[in-house]
């Protein structure tokens, strides 16, 4: 069974020994982790990203299952990518699974990055649009399609010390993709 | 021929006269926007924010064709919720349309948020992880989705004086979609 590992972990000066450490954790439940760096891409090439689009377009279509990093990245939200990824394995009715090593709400992450103010209840973030108020971690979408398409997401109880390298979220993932694929597969 | 109108714009305080906007332009060309507020929600419910999960992929079933909002929201990429929506869509093999009323490169709109430093000719921002830097507005997973799947993102030159509410970008996505679904219809 292979689970395509979606995440900014790519983007890590560590990314290909993230790759092998999150593909060993797999394969110590029976599983194949699919790495996107494991792709063969020309980066030099100038149709670079275009290969590398492709390349992970046919992983996800050769793999039964998504686990997602969605810790926030570059503002209160997941990687748009990791996002796109999900959302395209949740069409293709795949199982979706999905971590965040950040716990916080929502609320809490935009609140760091900017004042939210409160309308009659309403909160309003600095941009005038209204801030998502639900009490989840991330964008309504993202959390229930998880909810409804494979597990809810998996948070530990408190931020880890190093956020883009800890692996116990990702960990407690691959035991529910190990649980729940033999069942799919029968 | 139905058009999901996805995009923060839920977010915004006039929500309802947006949707109601995008839906006269969509009717203009002989198709049928639908805009997520839209849907009956109980927003006191205890599940409210399922109901609209449940709402808004029902929808997105429904329809044949996305156009998503990809201006930069909250940070350098477009809007979580739309990006996920953006993949489903993509995982459904619908025809993905999208537009951003910011047409700054991806790593142009990470430098307003933070110091990007180059170590041998990779930029890196400021939590230590890589910038994409293909010259794309936006992760490349969201803009070759575009390329492959739809057509290529449409933005304007110079991003609008005001960036949420300004619709050419919009109404061009609707004449692509005018354009390609009576084909698909046959």
């Amino acid at each position: 069974m292979n689970i395509y590992l979606a995440g900014p972990d790519v983007f890590l000066p560590d990314a290909l020994d993230m790759g092998r450490r999150k593909a060993e954790l797999c394969a110590r439940y029976g599983l194949t982790g699919l790495f996107p760096l494991d792709n063969a891409v020309a980066l030099a090439a100038h149709d670079a990203s275009l290969q590398i689009f492709r390349g992970n377009e046919a992983m996800m279509d050769r793999a039964d299952a998504i686990i997602a990093n969605l810790t926030p990245f570059r503002g209160p939200s997941a990687d748009a990518g990791t996002v796109y990824e999900l959302g395209y394995m949740a069409g293709r009715s795949k199982l979706v699974l999905g971590y965040s090593n950040d716990p916080a709400t929502y609320v809490d992450r935009v609140a760091r990055f900017e004042t939210i103010s409160n309308r009659d209840g309403l909160l309003i973030g600095a941009d005038g649009l209204a801030v998502e108020d639900f009490g989840l971690p991330d964008n309504l979408m993202l959390i229930h399609c998880l909810d409804l398409h494979g597990a809810p997401l998996v948070t530990p109880r408190s931020a880890p010390a190093d956020l883009w390298h800890d692996l116990a979220a990702f960990e407690s993932c691959v035991q529910i993709a190990a649980q729940r694929l033999p069942r799919l597969a029968t």
